[in-house]
This record gives structure tokens, sequence and C-alpha cells, in this order.
């Protein structure tokens, strides 16, 4: 059987242990892909505790790069990720999380936070430049 | 007519100034994704320059974050990556490069830089914690 989350305390200290948190605050990169259809849906930050939650209980944990905490995905919309498989990429530095989302991903109710082509970019943001707005968790 | 690469510069620096570059060497995160199958090959980073120089030949530039300048994927193993479209996501810090490969994506041959499952993980690098392979661009 191969390992697919959710995984025993050990065996995700272990996968853990095995990554390269070079990215800032000490963490990888995490994509997510749904399942199904293979759409990516969001990209976030993982550290070393936001992995081994997210294998120990198969819902996606990311770290807040604003926040500078752990949050689960969904914890207050209830839009969780429920992580089927994981695969690292060839430095160990990113991972490729496929999932089951509970809602939809984006904090605007969209789908996947990946939605604005480059029309809707130069007309929608005119006169906003390096405009953010707040993500709604 | 929507909006693809390759894009006049004034357009590609018009798009360039709106993103957030949050990320370490202010940079956006970039997940590239086969646009014919939906595969994710491989995640990096980019800065404005290498945003300009994505969007104006539409080829796939990063930023390298431990060799510290800009990139072009393929420039040296001639496995390009031809960008046919590109997404934004909701807070304008990452970019999603839909893309037709020249060639695998991956410096050890695979296509995807996204290879190693979890029980791979487990084994092949067994021992080997915080393993770091250089990357052939």
């Amino acid at each position: 059987m191969p390992l697919k989350p959710p995984l025993p305390h050990h065996l995700a200290e272990k996968i853990a242990n095995k990554l390269n948190y070079r990215h800032q605050d000490s963490t990888v990169i995490a994509v997510v892909q749904e399942a199904t259809t293979n759409q990516v849906l969001m990209v976030a930050s993982m550290n070393r505790e936001a992995v081994i939650l997210t294998l120990t209980t198969g819902y996606a944990h990311f770290w807040s790069l604003s926040r500078k905490k752990v949050w689960m995905k969904g914890e207050t919309s209830g839009n969780k990720l429920r992580v089927i498989d994981v695969i690292v990429d060839c430095d160990l530095d990113a991972l490729l999380l496929r999932v089951e989302p509970l809602g939809p991903t984006c904090h605007t109710l969209k789908w996947s936070c990946f939605h604005n082509n480059l029309d809707m970019l130069l007309k929608e943001f005119e006169g906003k430049e390096n405009h953010t707005r707040k993500i709604v968790v």
C-alpha cells in the first residue's frame, strides 16, 4: 500500500526531516492541486510543523508569512482541503498536495485562487499598483 | 483577443507593476503547469525583471535564489518552457504559467520536477536529511 496521509507521527516526522526549508521563515512551497481535475487551487508556505500537521491529520496546514503562525486552511470558513497524496520535488523544497477541496479554496468564493487573467489584471486593478487584499482563512 | 505572451514591453511593465513581490529577494511564486495535460511541472521564483522577460519573450524566466540572478529555463539544456497563458492569484503574489514544455522540465530528465512520492522519499533519501541536489538549468 503506498503511503498516503494521514500518517502516523513518526513517519510524518521522518518525511518532514528530509525537506529543505530554504524559503522565507524556513518553509517549503506548497502547490495545491485538485486531484480529480488537476486544477491548481492555491500556493502557500509550509514550515516543518505545518508539514507534520498536514501529514498526520490529512488536512492542509500552512505557515502564514504575514501572521507568523501555522493555520489550517478552512479553520474559519470550513473550506478545508483533504489531502489525498503528496509529491515532493527534485530538490526537496516544494510539495505538490493533491487534494479534495471541501468548498471553494479562494476567500473570494471562487473555486481557485488563480482566477485573474492578464486582461482582468490590467482592467480590474487599474491604477492600483502593488495592491494586496486580505485573505480570509 | 485575450492578452497572451509575448506582449509588448509597455503592457508587460504595466502587469509587472501590479504584482506584490513579497517573497524572498522581492519575488512572486511561479507555478508551472503543462497546458495540455494540467500536470504541474515545477515551481520557482520570479522577480520583476523575470516577469517582464517572460511576458515579452513568451519563454519562462526565473530568479535564482541561490545564484542571485535571472535565468531562462532551458538556457543550457534547451528544454525551454513556451508560455501559453498566465493566470494571477487573488493576492497578486503568485503566477500560474500555462506552458508548452520543449523537453523534460526536470534536471533529472524526468518530465516534471514533482516525482518523489512519500514512499520514495523515505527509501531513496534514507539517512540523507536536508539533502539538496544541484539544479541544471
